[in-house]
């Protein structure tokens, strides 16, 4: 049988969706569940979103704010009290009615024990946080309030992807409580700022940040902004979001405060978050035929060790010497984190656990024999060049040299994926050009000029299954004329398709 | 009005359960909900659960665990699968039987969308992992397989007490498959022994480890191990359990693999965890009648620093001092982290402050005013050492000594812990004596000579209330007769009342 070509089949250009599924299996991030819509994220994957956490947490604890805990479950009367966030997630939640079981006749167990309210699933916490913040807060003096929490939430998609749509998703939940409206607008600012540095520098994936027009504001949200990423396929990934809430939680749900004038003002309040989603936009970023790609600022680890010792007379002394290189390595720091290196001695054949490793995105390969022992070097292969593109390395250099290595392939990949997205960015001026562009199967980036009717919106989704991804914060701000109603606009917004 | 002679009202002498709850509500470290029997973990409490995480989750992982994540949600089918596993869990569980809300004729939001299956929120993860283990092992080259889940966990217990017993609570729950016997069993043991380590040397929380008997056990489980602490009360608190599952639950689930001879066999599985009760247990086996104590290692902040401003000429002055100091502190590394500082400089008056501090449990308080500046000194108060007991320190020299005064804290914390246990154990050998202990208000450690019987365990829990602790691994281990029938008793045992 001859070799594939690629480790992924179908490959990007095949059949992109299957291609997304085979990575995931691949890499061994995460694989599907009995439980419907429910992902299990397994070691790979889920160390990805320990990094993701702890990179994050240090910006968030470094602007000021605490983590907490919160309860899982929402009672149903909470859920109501703002009216466009219940509406926003009542059709998708899972429901909590009972609190044990009984066997029936037939000794089937049953559901029994039934509650006097619904309790809810969280699908998010605005209201039992604000339902809190409301007894924390009595002064100006208990203002900026700024607390973060990590946590499990559920959302009962219908239509379910892993990383990028799950019944149930982790994620961080931000909720912030101010005493004026400019210092929450510069909160919620603030967050997507660190949302953009996070995603540009660490994930080594380019956004774009801007606010979201009305019809895909998050539900109660004054303003919704998000930062928008391309994946290869040239749709858009909305990767993180952060909302001005302005006053309609607090009003809703009483959380004022008595200002240094001794009068009663409501507080003005932000939310913001990120999830899991973001494994897969860094799936759909940065992963190639070959499977993962993980840029080395996020890699569970940053190397991996084969010793070769199927030609060796002294198997031992060949493991030694990679034990005492990990070691060597392993003091290195690397941004904040220790270099971490895995030795794979498994005893399965060699392209086999090539392959996995490729598979899995790990950024740097080490391979070491009997010659390259005796020669104090090391054999390399770099997981964002091709995988025939191994090079002998003087032992002593790789180790002084491994971190301009690993940030070089850092910038690369950020690089190349901010030269993938400039490449398949295009300002159009007309709606013909506009419905020829996206027609079929047209994906993209598209700047326009619009007018910010809501209808017209929605006729271009119903038509094109475009969206307006956001209203750029950073450039584009030249006036012009709708290319859809022809009426004034303020600026050239973006769109594309979406997941 | 005269000031209070303790902080905390009730004391313990006074009322010990109304002194608990008063202590997390003084330190700030969580409070109910208005979500029955759920809590809402607050930042200097979840800051306490954080560092318990970072320190358990390195010793997992240095013992070959990794971490991943499962489905929250469990299919009622699932959970049957082991009988006694539902049996254990059917009567205090959270069930979903519906996936959206729709209004009924009144507008009213109503339960819609009935699930086919109900799902039951994760008691605990035993079943649900059991699945995917089963689809991951296939042979003995996949053993063992050592995985760990942080999670949030829900059973709906009927009498709810903040930390100690809670509807949802945090933990982490390990699950691991093993191809022979005496490997699982090496690992259930080999975890309890990193709880006790734990316990000891970060919690600074003496504990007795040993095996529950049959009526204790986990659900499903061949053998439990626990480890008890002594409550300053006189009761046990079990702090963590590890469990040898044997081959039930491989059975019940089909976990199988082929070993090297090409024969199926069931794996030999373990599971192991701790939770937010730690939090509980510490704050009982070290809090006083002024609020919280903190052994350092687990400390949030080690340090305030309290610049003493109303009498000086230059207050900015002394608050440059104070944050020259915190960053000279800062870069100290402690058991693995940085020293962390806070300074308080909030506008209210000094009692206020200071006892705030000293209800936070906070190691050590420093005051700087013009005087300390002046002298390049500080004052400091230990939160181990009565609360008038201040002294002057000279700065550098307090720089230089912090480590060795936060480590004589914690081993005197510990030191202060064992003690009282000592002073509370008693051997005890006949049951008259037993009784006589035990009635009424009686408590503490008994250590007394038992046949095994299940039937007499029971009546001595229906008599006293005091339950079989644990069959202690060490010590304890000479033979006699049981006081209570008379048989012949392979080794005294752990009694106690407990929570």
């Amino acid at each position: 049988m001859a070799a594939p070509k690629t480790a992924i089949q179908p490959t990007r250009n095949e059949d992109y969706p299957q291609w997304y599924q085979e990575v995931i299996k691949a890499a061994d991030l995460a694989e599907t569940s009995p439980v419907r819509g429910c992902m299990v994220i397994k070691p790979w994957g889920y160390a990805l979103w320990e990094n993701i956490q702890h990179n994050l947490d240090a910006r968030f604890k470094a602007t000021g704010h605490k983590n907490a805990y919160f309860p899982l479950f929402i009672p149903l009367s909470y859920l109501q009290r703002e009216a466009d966030h219940v509406e926003g997630f009542a059709k998708e939640c899972a429901v909590v009615t009972h609190h044990r079981l009984e066997p029936d006749a037939d000794g089937k167990l049953q559901p029994a024990g039934k509650l006097e309210e619904p309790l809810i699933v969280r699908p998010t916490s605005e209201t039992i946080i604000g339902e809190m913040f409301s007894r924390w807060i009595e002064s100006y003096r208990d203002l900026p309030l700024l607390i973060n929490q990590w946590a499990n939430v559920v959302r009962w998609e219908m239509r379910t992807r892993m990383f990028l749509r799950t019944a149930e998703f982790l994620w961080q939940e931000g909720h912030t409580a101010h005493a004026t409206e400019q210092e929450a607008v510069e909160e919620t600012l603030q967050m997507l700022d660190i949302y953009k540095d996070f995603a540009e520098n660490t994930m080594a994936m380019p956004v774009i940040t801007g606010a979201k027009s009305e019809g895909e504001r998050f539900p109660g949200a004054v303003d919704t902004y998000s930062i928008e990423a391309m994946m290869q396929d040239g749709k858009a990934l909305q990767s993180g979001t952060s909302h001005f809430l302005g006053q309609n939680f607090s009003k809703a749900q009483d959380i004022s405060f008595q200002n240094d004038k001794k009068e009663v003002e409501f507080a003005w309040t932000t939310s913001w978050g990120v999830s899991t989603r973001l494994i897969g936009s860094l799936i759909m970023t940065h992963a190639d035929d070959d499977g993962m790609v993980i840029p080395p600022r996020l890699a569970p680890s940053h190397i991996v060790i084969i010793p070769i010792t199927f030609k060796a007379d002294d198997p031992d002394a060949i493991l030694n010497y990679c034990h005492k290189l990990a070691a060597d390595l392993g003091v290195i720091n690397y941004h904040g984190r220790s270099i971490t290196v895995e030795i794979d001695n498994r005893d399965i054949r060699g392209g086999e656990k090539t392959w996995g490793w490729v598979k899995k995105g790990i950024p740097i390969r080490l391979e070491v024999g009997p010659r390259d022992m005796a020669s104090d070097s090391v054999f390399m292969a770099r997981r964002d060049k091709g995988h025939k593109e191994k090079q002998g390395v003087d032992r002593a250099e790789f180790i002084q040299s491994v971190t301009v290595i690993l940030d070089d392939m850092q910038q690369g990949l950020f690089d190349r994926a901010l030269a993938r997205r400039e490449e398949a960015t295009k300002t159009i001026d007309s709606k013909e050009d506009f419905y020829n562009h996206f027609e079929g199967e047209g994906t993209g980036f598209v700047y326009a000029h619009f007018c910010g009717d809501p209808a017209l919106e929605d006729e271009i989704k119903t038509d094109l299954k475009v969206t307006l991804r956001c209203i750029p914060l950073v450039g584009h701000d030249e006036e012009g004329t709708c290319i859809f109603s022809g009426k004034p606009s303020k600026q050239r917004v973006l769109w594309a398709k979406s997941y």
